[in-house]
């Protein structure tokens, strides 16, 4: 039985499949556990929602050894900690490949949900948590450069759980995750608001740790998703393929939300724009010229 | 956002497996649909709960219908309102056969859960529901008998979910669907609780129903589950045929609960038996000779 004080849930499921959106000889049982706990969680917490709960069913071939489903859990385990949830139950079944369907309980304390259609024109875009980061761990272990700091952020995604419930107690017309990329997914919350969003490259300018990711693979000689992806791109800058994982790169799961104009934000929100009259997405006035998301970086 | 007045919530979740839960050459898509809903309601029910809505997480092949998931949606939203419950979100993904993970939520309206571990010596016994028709239905199906009242049985069941939350108003001490077996499903209850329980032969007598289908079947030289099932077993009678569904033909989802000994119960539900010291489930003192669940029936 789970408890939520004044009744309102929310509820998201999600499937999260080997070969798709992780690989077993790249990310140990734990770390997959953990991902797929992040994805949930992260959800619950861009709807403004404190995460309660989740429900985990696996199917798996049968010769998925014991000690792999055991790490799974500890993993969903470990990273439902960090949120404040636990794992209250789930299923196992057969299948060809291991498949997991993770469904994310949560505790709205009285609020309404925070939507993607509540953006306004006016409105201040702010982001919490990081960007890109996954995208470079990806990026670092394509290229076998497990050993850089970042390789770690493709695995084990820490997106900032109580930002989410902050964001709504503070006013925040619309949220998302970043799951996709902050192009992408601040495109889904322009689409149901029916604005635009316009972000300011400077606060979006990447730190050391995206740069000095960017200048390992540069070095390596990939600089995109790969295997099978992109060809590496001669002549870009540390400081572009960086800006380009910050805006294009998925599944760190920063929270993403506008406030109203006014909104006085703590610090580890920052404001890289502004909501306006007009459609989609652009960075400093103009359309990205680069890809949007994650899904189309290697294209 | 889901609405449950008091904030008790009961979640649960289910896989849904082609080849091993249903058959797309004998189910249609809205039947699969209603089954998959009828299973996650009911584990909602049996728990006292009301259902509030499911969560439907769909992966199928690349080359399955449109037509064919929109039917299932339909099946999923139609057995929904059949229990006061919605479809509230879900997701897709690719996988080589069609699976569907359900999660069912439920409102436990003030009330703790009902347990399986609750059965005390003395309690009656008493199921809400049809037993048996779900194992008949397969049967007839199996012998191409398609055309018969209780073939669609095994296609759709029809769970009593509202006599969940009564037998909870009601002091149900235990309570369970009746999705593996009747003397399976109380043979957990009776583990959980530390008890015997003792069913009485009398009111589980099948009805002309019941014994209509065990005929159809017996004529047809096919008494159990087919295909690569049991061979006919010869000499059995058609009540002998249809008492054994009843008390190991699975999936019709009644339910089975216990309740202290003087409890006034309404005319649905039948007492079949009673809780006593000891261990195990029998039927009139002895163990049944037959096979007590659905998945042992064609061994």
């Amino acid at each position: 039985m789970l408890q939520a004080p004044d009744g309102r849930v929310v509820a998201t499921t999600d499937f999260l499949l080997e070969g798709r959106h992780f690989r077993r000889d790249w990310s140990a049982a734990g770390d997959v556990g953990c991902k797929a706990a992040a994805r949930s969680l992260a959800d619950i917490a861009a709807m403004g929602a404190s995460p309660l709960a989740l429900l985990v069913a696996l199917a798996a071939p049968p010769d998925l050894p014991v000690d792999w489903a055991r790490e799974l859990a500890g993993g969903l385990a470990a990273e439902c900690a960090r949120a404040g949830a636990s794992v209250a139950g789930g299923d196992t079944a057969r299948a060809p490949q291991v498949l997991l369907a993770v469904t994310g309980l949560g505790d709205l304390a009285g609020r309404a949900p925070v939507l993607r259609s509540g953006a306004a024109p006016g409105d201040a875009v702010a982001v919490a948590g990081v960007l890109g980061h996954a995208a470079a761990g990806l990026a670092l272990l394509s290229a076998g450069l497990r050993e850089q700091p970042l390789a770690a952020a493709h695995l084990r995604p820490r997106p900032p759980y109580d930002a989410g419930p902050e964001a709504a107690a503070l006013g925040a017309t619309a949220m998302i995750d970043v799951s996709d990329g902050l192009l992408a997914d601040l495109g889904h919350v322009a689409d149901a608001s029916g604005v635009l969003i316009d972000l300011d490259s400077r606060p979006l300018r990447p730190a050391d740790d995206l740069l000095a990711a960017a200048r390992a693979v540069r070095a390596a000689g990939i600089e995109g998703r790969t295997p099978g992806g992109a060809p590496p791109r001669p002549g870009r800058s540390d400081a572009e393929v960086a800006l380009q994982w910050a805006l294009s790169g998925g599944e760190d799961h920063a929270l993403a939300a506008t406030f109203p104009p006014g909104a006085r934000l703590p610090p580890r929100w920052t404001v890289i724009g502004r909501v306006r009259q007009g459609h989609g997405v652009t960075v400093d006035g103009r359309p990205w010229p680069g890809p949007a998301g994650w899904d189309h970086f290697a294209a």
